[in-house]
């Protein structure tokens, strides 16, 4: 097909209605969607009564997507009833799929033999999950209830609930045969993340650059300090996404600091391995953020050294060595302080690089001279090589803090491009 | 109205569409209904394209609900179409709003001193963000895009997009005369929170209660490590909402931690201020997730001491002082490490309680005996008191590592229970 295939999401679960869970399978499968060149133009959500599925359901329908996916209401018992739905809103009818039927009885078998309980009970509900509407295509479940795809004018996939299950049913979905007319249109793409710049200088520049072309479809999105820019494209059109995204490249520099979806500390950290360097911080007001956040990244362990949490001012000074005449003269936040966390813990927990973190995360605490949301952070290296920084976040707590961690990963990205840490020196 | 008042949230992004970015509107304002006795029952997102706003709200509209709240494009340009989409859909004309446009004219004249703009350039924005449906209420921006309620039988509430500015626009909506008959039904809740017990225990005990009685309405949710209920009454029906209610206390006891929203950490905090007990922390596969957790807490500098994110372990050993022959002997994921962790920051950073956390966070460094998910904690207190746990954590190295800080914090709850500890001691 020539224009992009358009998808709908449909979610179910009372927990989030009610707000008391975070739905992440639509982000999960409109992230995958876009990746694979199809056009999310609805999320629905809905609790797990009947009526609001059913007449969620027929809206999308009606809607003209060429893609609905699914997600829950798979379960074994009656009150699952997302299949029984779907059949009755398409007019299709639901008829038991053998092999559904032998693949789940053999895992609840298993399941049945673990936990001890008779497979007797299990079974009438292993029949419930094998019924499925007549065309339909049963993709393998990852825990007992399997996915399908259903054809039609619109193609309908429907996913188990649980996120892993999902992501995994889903993956296995996008691989079946019935999904490859949908997939055809296959976009390619340009990612350009942009730190610490503002989103409507992006703007402006793209726009300087001609903007979309016919062919190209551009998001720009700020988040926590910084602007990703996706340029979408056909093959067709790849002279002009290419253009757009090097005059982005040309007119941002330094600025873009990533070309693909990595957070910054993946990045941070296949520096640090590259360059067979380690690192160690020091945090005040972050209290663990931006250790946690490097520990995050698998494999970690090869260059964090570890850290120290300088809660209190006694332990800024007993533990890594800043100053009791530093804080006195210049206060716990200070760009001194930073520098002598950094400073201190690279010495202290004997790293390559140290990180230090101080500022006033609020509410409480703030003054005239040192307003809640300012920030000193300090990033220090072998052969005199550092970076400090001052900040003032606005915000709650959270966004101070959280931005406090982000930018001081950032400042071991921009310490790495230093030529004096380079990997011939 | 005997019936509770239905609603439906429509929020807008072209960015939630590409899952580029999560929706956290939608759970502020659904947790805020839920509050205030009104039930949700469809939340749609779609991008901002003029087509796709209509339908989805003509949707909305055809659905009878009692109320709808919308949240984003309110802006200045004409990209910004909520408002006037409403209009066409509701049948009502534009008029200008001569109050709203004083408002916004003022808000605006300080934004262009402030940052060096000729003023000009930004009243036709505030022209066009003051025309609103006739018979709307105006609510005061928090930016400088004003709310609005447009009555109707469905009452449509109009909020703009930044979650700051849309929680306080929300907040006067909620006190505004236009929104008191769909508040009239509130209904009272009771919240349990039962640490550590599987979803169908709660499930069963709460059918073996006799389930939901007329007038009552339960939800059961399982979130990390956590069983959370929450059970919701009219006043008519307060008798066997209490009883049932206090029927799962009996049953639960002392796995019922928390008969409130406040997450762990802000009940720790506050145990620990109550009793004039400081706190430190050393983390291994945590890396600072513990520390971070109880420093969000406004006000945590009263009991939090600080931290040692021990990675490597001769960090563990140099820094914390675990004692090289016991990370031989049992291995650095082990109970007698945890402890060693917990005793020796609780002397290294001088504080009342000591909290150790190590285990195999994966994907790599499982074995047979020590497989990834495998976890050990620790808390010690004075005169003697301690918790110790060891627990398998299915998931990935997010999920372990999260797991394991929130147990860290349980178990400094139950310390807290220690009549040891007690006020009166």
């Amino acid at each position: 097909m020539s224009r992009r295939p358009t998808a709908a999401i449909l979610v179910t679960g009372s927990e989030i209605l009610l707000g008391r869970t975070q739905d992440r399978n639509s982000g999960t499968l409109a992230r995958s969607l876009d990746a694979n060149g199809i056009r999310v133009e609805r999320i629905v959500a809905v609790d797990d009564r009947e009526e609001h599925l059913r007449a969620a359901l027929a809206d999308l329908v009606d809607g003209g997507y060429d893609l609905i996916i699914t997600s829950g209401g798979l379960g074994p018992t009656h009150d699952d009833r997302t299949v029984s739905i779907i059949a009755d809103v398409t007019g299709l009818a639901l008829q038991l799929d053998e092999g559904a039927l032998a693949e789940i009885t053999a895992i609840v078998t298993g399941y049945a033999a673990q936990r001890n309980v008779p497979v007797e009970q299990l079974l009438p509900g292993a029949r419930k999950q094998a019924m499925v509407p007549v065309g339909a295509h049963v993709i393998s479940p990852a825990g007992t209830a399997p996915g399908l795809i259903v054809p039609g004018a619109t193609t309908i996939v429907v996913l188990p609930g649980p996120p892993t299950e999902l992501a995994e049913v889903w993956h296995r979905a996008l691989e079946h045969a019935a999904m490859r007319d949908l997939l055809g249109a296959q976009l390619e793409r340009r990612v350009l993340r942009i730190w610490s710049t503002p989103e409507s200088t992006v703007a402006r520049v793209f726009d300087e650059l001609g903007g979309d072309q016919h062919g190209t479809e551009t998001s720009i999105c700020a988040t926590r300090l910084e602007v990703e820019v996706v340029i979408r494209f056909a093959p067709a059109a790849r002279a002009a996404g290419t253009a757009l995204a090097d005059g982005l490249l040309d007119a941002f520099g330094d600025a873009v600091y990533a070309e693909d979806d990595l957070p910054v500390e993946a990045r941070v950290v296949q520096g640090l391995e590259q360059r067979g360097l380690t690192v160690a911080c020091a945090e005040s007001c972050t209290a663990g953020m931006v250790a946690a956040r490097l520990a995050a990244v698998p494999g970690a362990s090869n260059v964090l050294r570890g850290g120290i949490v300088a809660y209190a001012n006694d332990v800024k000074i007993a533990q890594v060595g800043v100053p009791a005449a530093t804080i006195a003269e210049y206060g716990a936040v200070s760009a001194e302080v930073a520098l002598a966390l950094a400073e201190g813990v690279r010495e202290v927990l004997q790293s390559d690089l140290g990180i230090g973190v101080t500022g006033v995360a609020g509410p409480g605490g703030g003054s005239d001279q040192k307003p809640v949301g300012l920030v000193h952070v300090a990033v220090v290296g072998p052969h005199g090589t550092r970076q400090v920084l001052e900040r003032s976040f606005p915000g709650d707590r959270e966004a101070v803090r959280t931005n406090s961690a982000l930018t001081s990963l950032h400042l071991v990205r921009l310490l790495l491009q230093d030529e004096r840490l380079s990997l011939d020196v």
